[in-house]
């Protein structure tokens, strides 16, 4: 992540269930993207390529061409970053609330 | 978190820099809608308004009205499960592809 306005990509392109459906099944294997159309038959292909492209635009997904097939790997290390930079703050926060309220329900 | 689309609104709520930064300043103390004010000198009353309204909305914030002044609380137990449900496996899986790395180049 080399700036904010990346992690301001990376929150967007989470704020999606079917984004994070896509990225799910990537955790899995790559997959290409008439596998992962197959697997979200709701979904018309124009939208599942769409979907990639955000995801793309985040780092999330790194597509590689082999012959006339697309292959999407998922990219986990900038939802490492702003793990690491941002969420697990709030993550000890929400448990040290937590600690408190057990003790004051204990004492 | 009741379902995916309350999902949805904690991610979409996380993606402004300028929301994140509310949320760090109200992981130390709560703070009158004054006070932020006060803090973000390059942002008018009425778009720290807007931004409020988002994370009340995401309930990442709770208001708490005290006379004329509204006190804004961080909720950080939504970020939690995100981080539970979601973040967390990500961040084992960026590990996991590093340690990969790490050990291909050593042997």
């Amino acid at each position: 992540m080399s700036n904010e306005s990346d992690g301001d990509l990376i929150f967007k392109a989470l704020a999606h269930r079917r984004r994070r459906e896509i990225l799910d099944l990537l955790k899995d294997a790559p997959r290409t993207t008439g596998m992962l159309c197959e697997a979200f038959t709701d979904m018309d292909r124009c939208t599942v390529m769409q979907h990639l492209k955000v995801l793309e635009e985040a780092n999330l997904v790194i597509a590689r061409k082999d012959g006339r097939e697309r292959w999407n790997h998922l990219n986990s290390l900038p939802i490492k970053q702003i793990h690491d930079r941002w969420i697990s703050a709030y993550a000890g926060h929400a448990l040290s609330i937590l600690d408190r309220l057990k003790n004051d329900l204990e004492s």
